[in-house]
């Protein structure tokens, strides 16, 4: 079974409507409403494409009991528990002429909740025991102390059991020392977390770090997958994205699935980037076009990645 | 006791941020909720004011649930149904420099509901049978059949109580057969309405069509107020003002007092000036400032309203 974990997960909203003109009212005419988040968006493929997962993390208040239905209604797995303060939104309002303007609501919290986190890390162990792999995705609440990701990796490795860790700026960097398994950060997020230069300096930096194996996701270029004795590129076919939002989740729920399966690093890359390529192609988050996977796997070409050995991280 | 029904009440959400740019992804800085929608506005203003008054209408889901939470916070007695679909959210995006954009959601449900309008005609009879005075306030969700204001005021009017509508278009025109004590439409509305190019022919239309008294707001001009033989202009001082949201129902709030305690013609109508320029002195609608009441009434004029004489409606 594959556990995701959501530290701040959003119920996400999707407006439809002409135009927007700042300064106006408007009648939206469509309303759309799903759980979101990065680790729900997981569970949601991994269910889509038959793989035992439950979703975990911390809901609150009326938008929590909504993400909530519409877990229960999508029939996926989890086991949440309730925080005092409001789940957040993240509405996406879409015109006509398909422009995507994003308002993403504060996490909920102020200030950081030791009891809360305390009790948070007792579920996280108790489902970590019943589970083969942990997914850990997104950003953190301000009720999270600033090393939650590298205390939950602790406690997994504690279980015995390998975790994925798909986060970006401070929350990633904190984590590296506890050394997750695989960590997912897209390009900007590694750039941007290593405040490196360029992506060979980025790589060193978390290898250094702690990671033993990053695997970046660079849009329609595909996947990079890098350890301290190889680096691999794997490329899909040209497309036409239909929604590029959840690619990368559905690549991190493929490589869940390689290492609950013990795949090759070649397998599981493959499947990654089909996946994902699959998720572009699908209009809505968290969901892949499954019609398409096989024509797509058969396009998709691996390399060498275009860089220079390095020293091996110590 | 004023009772005010809410048939498509509202959660009024106001996100703060710097500056919104279409297409963009924007970190909303601040997030504030409020039960809104006119009726419930006006039970606001009453109860700041110390009338006993109680909101009815019908909820739904997490965000109807959310409204009656903070009705429950505010005070404010209400007495709703459950329905099956959720209630409606009206967001106003607040820039740095003041430019609010509103993002109204449609109202719930897709087509007539006769148990759920019967359920509900059933709570505001028992309701009304309680209640002094009854305000009809707001547009028409989709569940409710188009003449769901003329069968309101023929119940309340059976029960031998006093309403008021504030409603607009095909709503309101549809009620007036049924002639409701007082109904408060605003400028734009009543013309819209009546489909008239001017304020004389709209009052006409509406005072034959049924409607006792008229009294139109008309922004910072004040009210001007019409029956079958007298016409009055009720004009409060010039203003800056801070927020018109509201203005409207403050004025009704005002309106259901005079009704509820006999008050003249000239006295209701001076207390409605007053309270409509005090709501748009307030940040938030549904308030008013009561620290300038005083002064505020002390600078109202009556006038008799410059239009000619009529025939009276017959």
């Amino acid at each position: 079974m594959i556990l995701t974990v959501s530290l701040n997960p959003a119920l996400d909203v999707t407006y439809l409507l002409d135009r927007i003109t700042p300064g106006a009212s408007h009648r939206v005419q469509q309303v759309t409403e799903q759980a979101g988040g990065k680790g729900i968006n997981v569970s949601r493929v991994l269910q889509q494409m038959g793989i035992d997962t439950k979703a975990t993390g911390v809901l609150g208040g009326s938008t929590g009991r909504t993400v909530a239905q519409d877990l229960a209604n999508a029939r996926i797995a989890h086991s949440f528990l309730t925080g005092p303060a409001e789940t957040r939104r993240s509405t996406t309002i879409v015109e006509r002429d398909g422009t995507a303007t994003v308002l993403n609501e504060p996490g909920p919290g102020t200030h950081i909740q030791l009891s809360l986190w305390l009790e948070f890390l007792d579920r996280v162990g108790f489902l970590t025991g019943r589970s083969d792999v942990v997914v850990l995705s997104g950003s953190l609440p301000r009720w999270a102390p600033p090393d939650a990701y590298r205390q939950l990796v602790e406690l997994i490795h504690l279980l015995g059991r390998p975790c994925i860790l798909d986060a970006d700026g401070p929350a990633l960097m904190a984590a590296l020392p506890a050394g997750p398994d695989l960590i997912k950060p897209n390009r900007g997020e590694l750039l941007h977390a290593t405040a490196a230069t360029n992506l060979n300096a980025a790589i060193d930096i978390a290898l250094r770090a702690g990671a033993p194996r990053v695997v970046v996701s660079d849009g329609p270029d595909g996947l990079f997958s890098f350890d301290s004795s190889s680096a691999l590129h794997v490329r899909p076919p040209t497309l036409s994205a239909v929604n590029p939002t959840g690619a990368g989740d559905a690549a991190v729920a493929a490589l869940a699935v390689g290492l609950l399966q013990g795949d090759t690093e070649r397998q599981s890359l493959l499947r990654a980037c089909a996946w994902s390529a699959a998720a572009v192609l699908h209009p809505v988050a968290g969901f892949i076009d499954t019609t398409i996977l096989a024509e797509l796997s058969a396009q998709i070409t691996v390399h060498a990645a275009p860089r220079q050995r390095r020293e091996p991280a110590c």
